[in-house]
């Protein structure tokens, strides 16, 4: 729905091979890093099944490298862990960056491995740059989490074309699942078109909010709310509980404002705080209710099967409209035709028209 | 952002000619008719700008028509009209089937007329066909607005794509504007993208609400509410009056929790009766707040340039993904590969891949 303008302008970003810039740095002298890599995709494969996290990390680093040798074993590990991966619990948990996401991760996530679960915390944020505390990318901010046996936690693949990103941490959520993990958090930055990406991976989709006057909602893009099966209402704690609860019953008469949700469950407000972690089983108490009703009335599987096609025909269009936009032969006059429609000098059908006829007889010279 | 799992499976539905079942039909004996389909461009644009509802509804005619020689003359017109557009409010309006939309239309289009507007209703529904009762379909549900000088009543072009039929919309605004007519609204059934359709091309959006426990809002999509630039809560009257002003306060609330909208405004609630002609006024009066609100603040403009920026690289990325989806060697292996996605035996990327490759071989063949 809210896809709207910047949608358009996001396939003029998309890029199928993300650039040199992103290629993974190959250092000469590492010949033992030299040697792992001519691992066969069968050698990854059988790693990852017996649950060896040094190779699932390699393979990890295989799907994300844009180097087409890469590529190749990557797609390979891919399709033989498709047989044992579906596993899982697939949670998204986006919300404003000061929503307490890290701190709720790791305060959910280690309740979670205490009581036996293996989970592992993906995220998706097509502007990171892992060397700038990008969400995720700082593994010191989760201190406790990070030690833990059951945690395997990666930071979003670097920055790079949304559809990029996402189709990583897609494949990335298959080889993890043939591991045996068996929760999967995606973590999002609730700014912009990733949520549509995490929505269409996952079960469950969380938003956490904080309580406030509507400054703390600033960065969440209109339209997530809608997306969302529950909301966490964090930093319900200290002088700040009041003011949780009245949200918590704001937002559940808002919510039950909306229109029913496909799957006929209705999402409803939890709060919680992360730091003093009062509430986090509470949250995830809404999100097994949500599991056991979605999989009763089918919806689970249902929506696991409809996410899969979705995937399938994004990738086709999104390749499929790269070669216009990216051909260099085309991006000036893309650019000029976008201006006279913004000068009002020609309309956008007429303009599509033009550039189209152009692209077509280029491909035919 | 709602766009979704439906969205990809919507380009399969693209088609740019739409098939021969839409030509308009040809009686041989309507020599008379015939006779004036040979006007030049050049003619229907004088009589557009002169205000001849007759040739403006000719040119519409060819807007919406399939025939390629028709198509020919339709974007002369449209681009000689387009330095003539763009004085006008466009209004989109939405609400399930029974919130009362064709007599909330009625009420207001007809009290906007008294008020010397010029007012043109358009409607886009692609799942219309002009005889079976469509929105706007039977103008006979609008007596009273259809007899008045000021008003031009055009029902949705007949079933189709989205693409199509809201591209038709499109530029049946940009003709209708160099009419003269200064307040456009199109209506939208609220089931489905063509919400987002409309969205994209008017200045401001109203979801047409009822009262109730949400059964109501059951046809209502998912994403629409957060779209809204304003609400109207219709069947404001007899035993409703009370149900209907506490949904007004209802929908205040969750209104407020929203996060803020790109143009600053903030959305609100009114109650109204379209039957006993109440409050449509109020109503209006909103519209022309967020008229008077946007245009100061720039965000009218803006949205409207980046309007046609959209339209511009919506309709090169449908054109560009029909040549594969319509591909009659493509289609069973698409259906193939979907199949063997859901069914789990295939990933997404690599289900993706193959027929990219299948559909490249094809092309160089």
């Amino acid at each position: 729905m809210i896809e709207h303008p910047e949608n358009a302008a996001e396939y003029k970003g998309l890029t199928v091979n993300e650039g040199v810039e992103n290629l993974p740095q190959v250092n000469p002298y590492a010949t033992f890093k030299r040697k792992k890599r001519t691992l066969s995709a069968e050698e990854y494969v059988e790693g990852i099944l017996r649950g060896d996290i040094t190779l699932l990390s390699q393979a990890v680093t295989l799907v994300e490298s844009n180097l087409p040798s890469d590529q190749l074993i990557a797609q390979k590990v891919i399709e033989l862990c498709l047989p044992h991966a579906g596993n899982s619990i697939r949670l998204g948990i986006t919300g404003v960056p000061g929503a307490g996401k890290s701190t709720f991760i790791e305060a959910l996530g280690t309740e979670l491995c205490h009581q036996g679960k293996k989970l592992a915390v993906l995220a998706i944020d097509p502007s990171s740059e892992r060397s700038k505390g990008s969400i995720l990318g700082d593994k010191t901010r989760m201190n406790e989490l990070s030690v833990e046996a059951n945690a395997f936690i990666r930071p979003s693949p670097s920055a790079g074309s949304l559809g990029g990103v996402a189709r990583k941490t897609r494949e990335t959520i298959v080889l993890c699942e043939a591991a045996g993990f068996d929760t999967i958090l995606v973590e999002t930055v609730g700014v912009g078109q990733s949520e549509t990406a995490a929505h269409s991976m996952v079960d469950f989709f969380l938003l956490l909010q904080v309580t406030g006057t509507g400054d703390e909602l600033q960065g969440i893009k209109r339209g997530i709310m809608e997306m969302a099966d529950g909301i966490a209402i964090n930093k319900c704690d200290g002088h700040n509980v009041e003011r949780a609860m009245a949200a918590r019953v704001s937002f559940k008469n808002a919510l039950a404002l909306f229109p029913p949700t496909e799957s006929g469950w209705k999402p409803y407000a939890e709060t919680c705080s992360a730091v003093e972690k009062t509430g986090i089983l509470d949250v995830w108490k809404m999100v097994e209710e949500y599991i056991r009703f979605t999989r009763a009335n089918g919806y689970f599987d249902h929506q696991r099967t409809q996410q899969a096609k979705y995937w399938m025909y994004e990738t086709i269009n999104s390749s499929l409209l790269n070669g216009f936009y990216q051909s260099p032969d085309m991006e000036p006059l893309i650019e000029q035709a976008e201006q006279r429609v913004l000068n009002n000098e020609l309309s956008s059908f007429i303009a599509a028209a033009q550039l189209l006829e152009r692209y077509k007889n280029l491909k035919q010279q």
